[in-house]
């Protein structure tokens, strides 16, 4: 018989179940941060209507697209009307447009689902990955202080993932937009050429850069663009200094008065929220892409990790479902590349193996006692411990190997001894240790044990100040 | 401006936030007890090649797979290397054969997604829909044993679903074919056609049945049909009654001999397991399919409502991945199609809609209060309840009719009066009552109606019992 090789495609990520629990960990605790908010669930069909997802892309976007057809209609040789989403803001912009009369507004929701992308594959490029969302979308308007809730948000997510430390960036599309005016460039189009050059300043050099910009190309003077680089450049360091680079600039237009009003608003409500100083800056830098955002950018980095780049981002939109409905919906929301910042971890050396679930291996001393082994292992259940039973009769030695390599850390006995006189043996494959119970006492032992081990875990982990340390 | 109509494709689950609550609560609860039984999750990309997913089926299987395209390979018209999983067994085996060696065997393994299924769109027919399946694979050797564990998850999942009694049913393929064989029918193929016809009993009547079965398709005598007709009419009722009937089976061949005691080393497995002897039956009409399952097999019915079909089926199998590897790996599973049996406990009146995760509204008293509001929400968040604060300013009735029409329960307030006597007002929407506490009590009250309301929302459901009542 000739064997198919068994292959995933290229740029997808397949986990060995403990790195998948290590994935999974890092998937719900972004979920159970995203809940304490006050974020509600929704699912979309990973497959929809082609002319749904495409409306307003064009461009690199439909490039990646992977379209859908069913044998039948690839039969026919029609041309696919159905597609695999790439992102989870297309979706929900259909969505709300979809459901609006049964949504209640401010709407807010939570997404964590995959999107695929035919991008060429490439060390750290993902075809499927999972992005988790959130979005606050408002009817006709929504206040500049939701702006403010996101990076509450972030800085509860990371810091509870304990990757290290990180910093909130902030920027607002109008204060760039503002300043551009000022410096007499008033075209959108341009202003985000520029910042495209002005991106690649770690790359290429300042020399470099001011050469492209100075060029006919773009034909700014000197003066232009050393006023723009020094702006650009602009980084806070703690609130003070934040709310002190906004006083010092000279806003004379109005999209400058807007913008500086609205990061003065976020950064007090943001203290307010109770995110510390540390966990959030200045950052004039940031733009988020051409056409969408409209107002307030995130970008968050690790930093002891910048080669990572921004592990959060996301901004506040004046208008999410123009292509479906006439209703107005302002929205603010960001996003969590999860596929990739858990690869990203495991490159740089923050992600750790996840632990097993199963903590209890009842192993069999003896086939006729099966029975009571089982009976012994549905009580542990029953109080809420995770146990697998050893159903194939196999030497002792070889039930202590298994459980060591499926990371189950405790293997648990009950011989002719021990049914004798009411007790059960216990071996800690973690510490090496052997000890006996009684029966009685077992489960609030293992709980006991299992407890202590859930907070030493927490504590043995390298705290995050010596993660990042460099 | 022209609108593209929002719109999901026919035949996908698409759900409003409680709801989707709803299903992911099922959803969890299915996890948890897979968990618990000690399976370990895996998740595979949901596209795999198509020669891969495509090696053993052929017939209505490659009718109904999605196929998938880049635009640069659609430009081209190349026929679709990709394609979208339509079950999560082939995965599996893919899985298994590319990480043979390193897994653990006996490997325990669950998964959690969607599959894709080109169906004709028809009521209560998904296109995309969740399964949730667990498999033990064995390296060369699985024993039946493990046969046994399987309905005991079921068991454990479907008690704490609470929706209504339940029946696992068990068969035995060896049995079935034992049987045949004994009736002078050795024909695996015809053996199946024959069971086709049976499985139309309750729609066409035994008259029908028998006249089909008598005919010269089929040639076969009358009392072969009667001896048919009584053997896949048997049923148990109790642990005793089953092994009655199977020793009542005049076992005269091998495959019979072999069925016989591997249903009775289940059933009494099953019983030390603790399923109660209400919950499991023999039912000898089940076969579960062509060609896959080798042993025992399983469906699972509500007892009080047969017209859902089997909920949960599965059963064992001889050689998981024989087109990916020489190994043989038997394995044994169960697969639980959630999307569909949400659906189906919606129709049936069995679903409630979710309870909001959001559990707190923090009011806005007064604008300038706002940071205050704010730190009361996060020390609320710090606590573990989920809150949101109300962030646009609106009178106080809107604010409570947002959390009524939300599904948020209390929202809780302090104006100047509570400020000035350090207390908090918090309203109760679910019971209508207001109430006083001191700000160094909110807390602890909180948890309190919240961790009530949990208890009392699973007392306040209908029993069991009630739920199924004719």
């Amino acid at each position: 018989m000739s064997f198919t090789k068994a292959r995933t495609m290229p740029g997808v990520m397949e986990l060995l179940p403990l790195d998948q629990i290590a994935l999974q960990n890092l998937l719900d605790t972004v979920r159970r941060n995203f809940e304490r908010f006050g974020f509600l669930p929704i699912e979309t069909p990973a497959i929809e209507f082609s002319n749904v997802l495409l409306t307003k892309s064009g461009g690199e976007t439909e490039r990646q697209v992977y379209f859908v057809q069913s044998t039948g209609s690839l039969k026919q040789g029609e041309v696919p009307e159905l597609a695999l989403r790439f992102d989870l803001t297309v979706p929900l912009a259909r969505y709300v447009a979809e459901h609006e009369a049964q949504l209640t507004f401010p709407f807010r929701r939570y997404q964590m689902q995959r999107v695929y992308r035919g991008e060429s594959a490439q060390r750290g490029r993902f075809r499927e990955f999972y992005q988790c969302d959130i979005d606050v979308i408002g009817k006709d308007a929504l206040s500049v202080r939701f702006d403010a809730e996101i990076p509450a948000v972030i800085h509860s997510i990371f810091s509870e993932l304990k990757i290290g430390a990180f910093t909130i960036q902030l920027n607002n599309r109008k204060l760039l937009r503002g300043f551009f005016e000022q410096q007499g460039i008033a075209d959108n189009q341009q202003q985000m050429l520029i910042l495209r050059e002005v991106d690649k300043l770690d790359k290429r050099g300042p020399g470099r850069v001011r050469e492209t910009l100075t060029s006919a190309d773009f034909g700014l003077s000197a003066e232009a663009v050393d006023a723009i680089l020094a702006f650009v450049g602009t980084r806070s360091s703690g609130h003070q200094d934040a709310l002190a680079k906004l006083a010092a600039i000279a806003a004379d237009n109005e999209s400058l008065r807007v913008g500086v009003a609205e990061l003065r608003e976020v950064l007090e409500l943001v203290r307010a929220f109770g995110v510390p100083e540390t966990n959030y800056a200045l950052n004039f830098s940031i733009a988020r892409g051409l056409d969408y955002y409209t107002g307030t950018v995130y970008e968050t980095t690790l930093d002891a990790h910048p080669e990572i780049g921004s592990i959060c981002s996301g901004g506040r939109y004046e208008d999410l479902a123009s292509h479906y409905t006439r209703s107005k919906l302002p929205g603010v929301g960001i996003s969590i590349g999860a596929t990739r910042l858990f690869w990203q971890l495991q490159q740089a050396g923050l992600a750790r193996r996840g632990q097993s679930h199963v903590q209890v291996l009842v192993a069999q001393m003896d086939a006729a006692e099966l029975p009571r082994a089982l009976g012994l292992a549905t009580q542990l259940r029953m109080a809420g411990i995770n146990t697998e039973v050893q159903l194939e009769s196999k030497k002792l030695a070889r039930q202590f190997q298994y459980a060591d390599r499926a990371g189950i850390r405790f293997v648990v006995m009950q011989g002719a001894d021990e049914l004798a006189n009411g007790t059960v043996a216990v071996k800690d494959l973690r510490r090496g240790e052997q000890f006996a119970v009684a029966e009685a006492e077992l489960i609030k032992t293992l709980r006991v044990e299992i407890e202590q081990s859930r907070v030493m875990g927490d504590a043995a982990l390298p705290a995050a100040a010596a993660v990042v340390a460099p």
